[in-house]
């Protein structure tokens, strides 16, 4: 199983945000909805294997956390529009406390933030930086795996803190620094190519 | 220079197609406004040495070829609805024949398809196809380049007809079958680790 777990710190967690413009009013909710469409979306069809964690860390209801789960999942279209209304219902769905609630097949939604999800995150930690070891230079790569990556903002202190106390692997994808939804799509590559054959 | 041409063969080219829905009215168009966005964005910032001709076939004017220059481009937000945007005003550009109009600033627009850029496409092309080399294996790969790079149906007989004419190189990006934009972000990554330093 993979996993990725993405975090948007400005990212609103109510409903009432515009699809107009979800760089700016949804607190750069775009790089969480491509992250979506990254996890999931190959050329015709859907990767089944693979879970994806969006912590959302702005107003007003932080924090709050989404689950797509790849084998469940349904009403995933490619486009950033749909996915974001996709997003929205899932933070319009009645949720206190740390129980997952189901928003739409695949989706779910809890109140909870980084540190509360460690038992839910699986396999190998590999923390996404850029000074980490090439991900393609890995020598005991695991195939089962949770992949953390920061938003534009990266990680804070408090949550590097946790990662290094989590042992999280610092890994790197390229010399050029990406978003996250681009980072996302580059360790699809190369575990399919490390896991999975042609 | 780096150059990406991504062919959208429904792809329209009228302005009149809904943001909300890029994937079904506008074609697929979808998948080209990712392209601009994995062709161009890094994480603060945007590549200036890249090109990106999206070769539009869909009606009521096909065919259509927009051209994106990194150095002169303006106004690009990370977003889907934004970018679709700036592709509508392109379309809503006066256009007869080859020659290129701007519309807004590093965007032209001309009433050329596949067959007549060939002049503009520099360098060593190659082909992005399942079937080709491995891009990661090739061992004389240029700095000067041109990735052609399908849609969700690929090439036609016609066009592969064409790109063999051209002795555009096939290669491959790994053994799973993706999007177009995912492929962009992929050889970007290659190709940054070819040619750029950390």
């Amino acid at each position: 199983m993979r996993r990725f777990l993405v975090i948007g710190h400005k990212a609103v967690t109510s409903p009432d945000f515009s699809l107009k413009d979800l760089p700016g009013s949804a607190g750069r909710m775009d790089i969480l909805v491509r992250s979506i469409r990254a996890s999931f979306l190959v050329s015709h069809g859907l990767r089944d294997d693979v879970e994806l964690y969006l912590v959302l860390l702005g107003p007003p209801h932080a924090p709050l956390t989404l689950r797509f789960t790849g084998r469940d999942l349904k009403h995933l279209n490619p486009d950033e529009w749909n996915t974001g209304k996709l997003v929205q219902k899932a933070l319009a769905t009645d949720t206190t406390g740390p129980v997952w609630q189901e928003s739409t097949p695949g989706v779910h939604v809890a109140a909870v933030g980084l540190a509360e999800l460690r038992d839910a995150l699986g396999g190998t930690l590999y923390w996404l930086h850029e000074d980490g070891e090439d991900v393609r230079a890995l020598e005991d790569a695991s195939a089962d795996a949770t992949f953390l990556i920061g938003d534009h903002e990266g990680f804070t202190p408090e949550e590097e803190a946790l990662l290094r106390e989590w042992s999280a692997r610092a890994v790197s994808v390229g010399p050029v620094s990406l978003q996250a939804d681009d980072a996302v799509t580059l360790v699809q590559n190369e575990w399919d190519r490390r896991f999975r054959a042609a």
